[in-house]
């Protein structure tokens, strides 16, 4: 170790105490056994992980980049379930190379991150092991939560963005990136998906609510499992939404499929909705029945299926 | 792999879920993007994690007592704060080389642990990695909380029992162990560590509390700075402690100093309580001053800090 385990948690417990420290919530932060945190009636609890080589590469992102990527996977999880993110403990595994810079930046990527969520960062583990692992658990406060259940025939279908940016992300660094704009935005949202609090908070009338990070066709299954519903995405709808034509560019470049992208693509940390009135892109509409029909799309290759 | 993530997935949400089937406090629990519980006003919020040759090793625990110990920690957290545990997510990685049947029994340690003190597990997040790391956020009710502040010159400092048994496991597994039974019980504290709900519960009216996971000598120092206070450790006291004769014997057998085991072996689990009529042992007494002072004891040797 070029420093001790003290020194690692005093810098990283300054830039997350900062946080919450005129925040009357708060009543016990990082120091003690545990934080005591002021809580609703009903509180949203997920966690989620990532695992350097599995979910990140040093090389392919910076110590701000994967902080926040992983902090945002935890936060809209709670958006998902028509929550509002407040707490957040963090795990972290060092292997003992990295630089203190490195670290404070990790630390740095989760903090802003939560922040811009409303949430703050009471409590942490640190340890040792042979790859940086860094697990956040996330606690929200829920008035009325939205599970996948709540689909009824007749409601409209929305995403809060086009998925499928954050897949082609990952297929251009694992061949070769050139510097297009639209390139960018894919390397983008794969680093550093953006999260915005706003529109995540504008689905709390949604009727069934879900985010995509397991892929859109995966979780619109689960919509329409847990609903009893059959869930008809129209390929037309997507292809006049922001971003298809870059997307479509992006997986011509590729040799993807940009309906696999779409579908089948993952880690995006998009709103998966029915209802009505919905922000976002309507994409299709619940009928009665059962499963998921894509007119037009095809289903992304088995292969894409990770173990996360 | 020799199953799917699904499988996986499956055969311990079943495990986990028989947890909180009936329980009222769980609105959603396993299977949606984040779980949805009932909390009081007040939450009390920690993380603990485990992971293999740098915690536990294969070789010296089962998978039951794995999933045991580390539950145990995140549990003692939340009582060393004066609180009830109610709610645990799991975030696990696997390597794909385990049987299913060990990864069940992990799970089943894991609930079993949990249940004893009437907490569930609501949620989780599977992964792949190099080694085993099980990762755990406690949540639980605080009516009104336990600092490490609190300690007041004139109370008396309290164990809920003695430390060391634990660290004294270690060391035997490190050398070479006999079928003695105060072996056994080091043995036992290290690979699983026992924990008494009813006990831990039954400090509420300390004035200042934490656990002893980090050492005796490093707590103590830690409610001494908190408090502002001096923390008189009685090495008389310890003596008549229950179990303090085998530990010593144990300490001999394997070479070490039976006071570096109490004040400097960690992982133990126990509460340390300052305050008036507590229940445990008796082993010293709050001075006006600063520091820590150990009549007759010794302070571990450095090198026995770990990075976790």
């Amino acid at each position: 170790m070029k420093f001790t385990e003290e020194q690692v948690i005093s810098e990283i417990s300054s830039i997350f105490s900062t946080l919450y420290q005129n925040d009357p919530r708060v009543l016990v932060g990082i120091g003690d056994d545990a934080a005591v945190v002021e809580t609703d009636q009903h509180s949203v609890i997920t966690t989620d992980m990532a695992i350097e080589d599995v979910h990140f590469k040093l090389e392919w992102s910076t110590a701000y980049q994967i902080g926040s990527k992983i902090t945002v996977a935890n936060l809209a999880d709670i958006y998902a379930m028509g929550a509002d993110p407040q707490y957040l403990v963090v795990a972290l595994t060092l292997t003992g190379n990295e630089e203190m810079q490195w670290i404070k930046e990790l630390a740095q990527g989760i903090a802003d991150t939560a922040s811009a969520s409303d949430a703050v960062v009471v409590g942490g583990d640190l340890s040792r092991g042979e790859k940086i692992m860094i697990s956040i658990t996330a606690v929200g406060s829920s008035l009325s939560h939205i599970t996948r259940s709540g689909a009824r025939a007749g409601d409209s279908i929305y995403l809060s963005a086009l998925p499928g940016w954050s897949r082609a992300g990952f297929e251009i660094l694992s061949r070769k990136p050139s510097d297009s704009p639209a390139h960018a935005r894919a390397l983008s949202q794969f680093k550093s998906p953006e999260l915005n609090p706003a529109l995540m908070r504008s689905f709390k009338s949604a009727h069934a609510l879900c985010d995509v990070s397991d892929s859109l066709f995966i979780q619109a299954e689960q919509i329409s499992k847990a609903s009893g519903v059959n869930l008809v995405f129209d390929s037309a709808k997507f292809e006049k939404a922001e971003g298809f034509t870059d997307l479509a560019a992006v997986a011509q470049s590729i040799g993807c499929d940009v309906w696999d992208l779409i579908s089948g693509g993952g880690e995006d940390h998009v709103l998966l909705a029915t209802g009505l009135n919905l922000p976002g892109i309507c994409v299709g509409e619940v009928r009665t029945g059962s499963g998921v029909t894509f007119t037009e799309m095809k289903k992304a290759p088995e292969s894409w299926r990770h173990f996360n």
